[in-house]
């Protein structure tokens, strides 16, 4: 069996995860890791090509797997499609998926690649899921529920604040999609509590939501990479009311989204040019092995 | 706004909950339903034409919704695809869904349409849940516990029992894809209840089940249509252990599985000529509307 030919682009905490999920693939070789400084080589990578550019890489990859920050995944993600080379990432900015969907559908299609992005949980397989709830329960609401997990996007704003040394923001779910934030700093000597609380509770990330601020001697004390989710949804199936879907997971965050990575970088072989979001993608393309075989299995 | 045109073939329970979600739907119009008396019409098909075969519908369906018992499915399908129209049905002996699929592969292809299989809740909408956690933690070991419900497979056998007036299989689940089988029978007078028990408990539906048979004066009395489904999965992602995975569902069994077999009706027009299982085909398929519009709400 010919192997896919996968790199790795960015290797922070994603990108570790992703290598691990690659390794343990059936079908996968990897071809190289990206990343910025390249002399920098843990123990894990020194059988790996390491370098700067993807274009360095001794053997072209199929896929590139990018790991790199949300906010880099456009401008990563678009050279690589123009070299002929399929993408993946997962990008998780909801509001701007579809944007970033319709750009590279135009990069891919001129050069006959394929991107699948916004493929981790949520965005990701969550976004599968609702979409099977909608289909079989047409009217009704669907609420995600999140946590109780680690918000990047929050945490990241708490730690813009001065005075805080380090921070956390735990995302606690009330239900109907009404979340609880639980912020825990670490103060530069000085600092007031106070001051950090009102900050943080003004902010328009925490403004909406009930938030509570505790200062803790050390951040990374407290700080796991669980996280989940509960997706619940009631609603009309033709004209009989009352039909209930319920989605839970409970899950380590980044082995979730490096795992659905590699899922997609496999289906990214089998799709034609163009980009596409999960849902629009066959979930049967996600596994290695005989279709038929699947097919008798999980049908 | 071209809509799509549907006939049901077969007017059972299913094929009623079918009409209902074809109406409620914004993109169907009804052609007709196919049945075998024609003669047999009650209120709510006075405005639609009724016909034994569905070459004497005056409008030709895009899609045929099959209605009719599982294994009818292959005998009745295979004609209307060699007509180029579309089938979709619910066909649930798991065990030849494969086979299935290839004959209805090679005819679909051989006339240009469609047909999508096995498109109920189980096999169905369950089958891309358990082929979307295999694909979050691929080793681990899915269960699939069912109920409580009516079993059809097993309701059919008790009643095939001598001295079986009317009967009642109910499956409950006992978790790890254990069930327990409680059967609700209606005797026929001067049958004995220790006989029909010891016929349903050796009978292989039922040999490798923890049974309980209970008699009653009227199973009318305790039937009713609502049904569930808990899946499980606990797996490893990349190598990170102890990922969790749950999906329940509580709903009216036909109603889900009529709403199902509209949005693969509808997904039907969408796929290239063969024959489909729900894995192999996009989930933002199953649903009505524009695709971007659905990426920016579901994704």
């Amino acid at each position: 069996m010919t192997k896919i030919k996968a790199a790795i682009v960015g290797y922070g905490n994603i990108g570790r995860f992703v290598l691990e999920a690659l390794l343990e693939a059936p079908d996968f070789e990897v071809v190289g890791v990206v990343r910025r400084n390249a002399d920098n080589v843990p123990a894990e990578l020194r059988d790996f090509q390491v370098v700067t550019s993807i274009d360095a890489l001794a053997v072209k990859p199929d896929v590139a797997i990018l790991c790199t920050p949300t906010r880099e995944v456009e401008r990563q993600a678009a050279p690589i499609l123009a070299a002929g080379i399929n993408t993946v990432d997962s990008y998780d900015i909801h509001t701007s998926i579809a944007d970033l969907r319709k750009h590279l559908n135009e990069v891919a299609k001129e050069h006959g690649s394929v991107a699948i992005i916004s493929a981790g949980w949520d965005p990701g397989s969550d976004s599968i899921v609702r979409t099977l709830m909608q289909a079989a329960a047409p009217k009704g609401i669907t609420y995600t529920n999140f946590g109780p997990g680690m918000s990047m996007g929050h945490t990241v704003c708490v730690k813009s604040k001065p005075g805080v040394k380090n921070a956390l923001s735990m995302t606690i779910p009330l239900g109907t999609g009404i979340h609880r934030r639980m912020v825990y700093v670490e103060l530069e000597p000085g600092a007031s509590l106070e001051e950090v609380t009102k900050a943080v509770k003004t902010d328009p990330y925490f403004a909406s939501d009930e938030t509570h601020v505790m200062q803790v001697a050390s951040v990374d004390d407290v700080k796991d990479m669980g996280h989940g989710v509960n997706m619940v949804r009631k609603g009309v199936s033709g004209r009989t009311q009352n039909q209930r879907f319920e989605f839970n997971m409970s899950i380590n965050n980044p082995a979730l989204t490096a795992q659905i990575l590699v899922g997609v970088a496999r289906a990214s072989m089998l799709q034609k040019p163009g980009a596409y979001t999960m849902i629009e993608i066959p979930v049967i393309d996600l596994l290695p092995g005989d279709r038929e075989e699947l097919i008798r299995h999980l049908v």
